[in-house]
């Protein structure tokens, strides 16, 4: 497939326009994107997915997260099916809450309790809640530009909140002690606590993994001041390290805000805590009409079991650094420089001095019309069922999408 | 069954006080009902739960509201397998999200437009970023004691809350139009929208309908002064009109709020809007990894089918009806007096001269235990799943319940 001719999705646009204010909302409008990006997909299989005119793309964003062990794995969704079978929203729990919330106690280092909601923002909110009941302050340290959720507290986009709702968030730098060490200062005694992403992953940006320093400077603030540290792993979660992100580091928190990869898809959020928040997270009320859906549980409790037994972190660690090295040999022949950074299961791959972006735009546009759905500015995500062709396939396209780019803007 | 004993329930108890704060959390802790309330259930079909313990219970909760059409609906469930099949969670949306916008622009008699979250909160917060970021103004009027989500800036509980989370929520009495008018005066200029609930049905309380005069002055209140009307259908949302829930008093709001009901189980929220509103929806961002999912769009565009197919609300009502009269005739032969109020579809059954609900409390423990799992304080939930033998079954419990009740308080 040499070009992605979209007809059945320009008629889809054409009708969501009517319906959907500006035709399509939040993190998959395609609107910021290169053209060419198809809005509608048919179907997924493994690590491919095919748009509603029938194009096929190998998936480097993997719903961007939630699908860490390809679409439609079999062994997730026959567990999932099974308990959809007895019940799922029910008016009460079932046995599986109790089994993935053990889970969770015996896989995450920190871990003495787990909560489960809905969607990230859910978890992130719920962290600061606790963390606000347990210490009587008000104060969350939140670095600068990190993606915490959508609601008005975090929302990377003021537009709908108030002052007032962010009115209690004190920004450091990421990794950056000093700033922390400031902002903290600036409203001594009424920090309840500090947010930190599993690694610097802001849009556009080069990423940045924690450094020991930082990790460890975050502790002891909190340490001191008795304020909360929570680690927000909803996007990193479960594809670093099963027994949370920072273990890289490390470093554990307080409490830790998951979704996406938790479940391979179904929907699902989850607060895992230590005994120290245990007794303020008895005190809050948060709820949902789903929040104890026991199909998704039953899928989360499966993909955990697979992370374990298949070493899942590994594997997509290796496919990851196949795609890597690949575009960096790529690069070297085509004569350009690429900024990869990041975890390899979590690649952000950016052109050096492109301020406007141009040649990303231009070289995943080509790469998406040799068959590669690549990200030109957010991060991307690895899965354990690409495969070795999967890589290679992509990697042809980002080869002839290269020498389109060196073309248009020579070298560099 | 005339007892239910709960060793199994006891047993997960135990393991869930380890590993969970409390043992639950949110509303389907039992921990504020009587004793011998399973917490865990093990399966469910058609309006028919049953615990870990293998009691099975005529339920009138429905999940707190999302089972409409039966616990596991085979139509819904078919569909929802079906695409399930080809894909849920991508890396963007299916075609169901458009024929679901456009399934609901056609039957909601407000709705221009719609978007799509996964939960009630998501939903009714969404409604006041849209509210503010059309107006430019900040204040939320909001019926005192009303529910509309657990956020921060909603909760019935404040603890880990901030003062300046609910700087902006101003305060009147629900059915109440001189308090809506004060209200508003006293924020006069600064008014973003006023929200409320389909009809008055807050905790412990008699439910209320809403009066013609009471959504005709909020109507106006907002053509006056541009606030959006904001209907948090979320509970009654498909239970009292396809329309939207205040067709039944001929008002249209300008955003709505539904989840629960919408997708007969499937985690599911949605906002519609009018077009007054649709430039400003387009300027917010809110969003989540799992809210284009397709599986639960197309199990809620199958339980809108069946809705309209099936006349699915006058049969609730008929069923409700058949309880609320059951419930009747038992209190009138025993001398009780019983306060039965809200849409037969969503009864609230309080006794006269309960304060401390010490009444309402063993009716509903000893019809437990006669297999009808009632809620002493809040509004229960028909679906159309439940047959007349369903109703007949749980009045037989609730015959000897009161009669137990009878004994224990006298008349009264």
């Amino acid at each position: 497939m040499l070009s992605n001719s979209l007809p059945k999705d320009a008629a889809l646009r054409t009708r969501a326009l009517q319906v959907i204010p500006g035709g399509m909302y939040g993190h998959l409008n395609v609107a910021r994107l290169p053209a060419g990006y198809p809005q509608f997909f048919a179907r997924a299989e493994g690590a491919t997915l095919w748009d509603v005119d029938g194009n096929a793309y190998v998936d480097f964003m993997c719903a961007y997260g939630p699908m860490i062990l390809g679409y439609g794995n079999r062994e997730v969704e026959e567990a999932a099916a099974a308990q959809r079978a007895l019940g799922d929203v029910l008016t009460g729990p079932s046995e599986r809450l109790v089994e993935l919330a053990e889970k969770l106690v015996g896989m995450v280092a920190h871990a003495d309790w787990a909560l489960f909601q809905r969607n990230g923002t859910d978890a992130t909110t719920l962290c600061v809640v606790i963390a606000r009941a347990a210490t009587k302050k008000r104060k969350i340290l939140v670095a600068s530009g990190a993606y915490h959720g959508s609601a008005p507290w975090c929302s990377p986009n003021p537009i709908g909140s108030t002052a007032e709702d962010r009115a209690h968030l004190v920004h450091y730098d990421y990794n950056d002690v000093e700033s922390l060490l400031a902002a903290a200062k600036s409203v001594e005694g009424d920090v309840a606590g500090v947010i930190a992403s599993a690694f610097k992953h802001d849009y556009g940006k080069d990423q940045e993994m924690p450094t020991k320093a930082f990790a460890q400077a975050v502790r002891k603030l909190c340490d001191d001041t008795g304020a909360a540290l929570i680690l927000d792993d909803v996007r990193a979660g479960f594809r670093l390290d099963l027994g949370g992100s920072w273990q890289t580091v490390g470093v554990k928190p307080d409490l830790a805000a998951y979704s996406k990869a938790i479940a391979n898809g179904y929907t699902l959020g989850a607060v895992t805590g230590c005994d120290k928040f245990r007794e303020a997270a008895t005190t809050v009320f948060m709820t949902g009409s789903f929040w104890c859906g026991a199909a998704s549980m039953a899928a989360a409790l499966k993909t955990l079991e697979i992370f374990q037994r298949d070493n899942t972190i590994a594997r997509i660690e290796t496919l990851g650094n196949r795609l890597r090295n690949g575009l960096a040999a790529q690069a070297k022949s085509h004569g350009m420089v690429l900024k990869q950074t990041g975890p390899a299961q979590m690649p952000t791959v950016l052109f050096a001095d492109d301020p406007e972006v141009e040649k990303g735009r231009l070289f995943t546009q080509e790469a998406l019309r040799g068959g590669a759905w690549l990200h030109p500015q957010h991060n991307m995500f690895l899965s354990s069922a690409h495969t070795e062709a999967d890589i290679d396939k992509a990697l042809q396209a980002t080869d002839a999408a290269m020498a389109v780019v060196k073309k248009s803007f020579g070298r560099d």
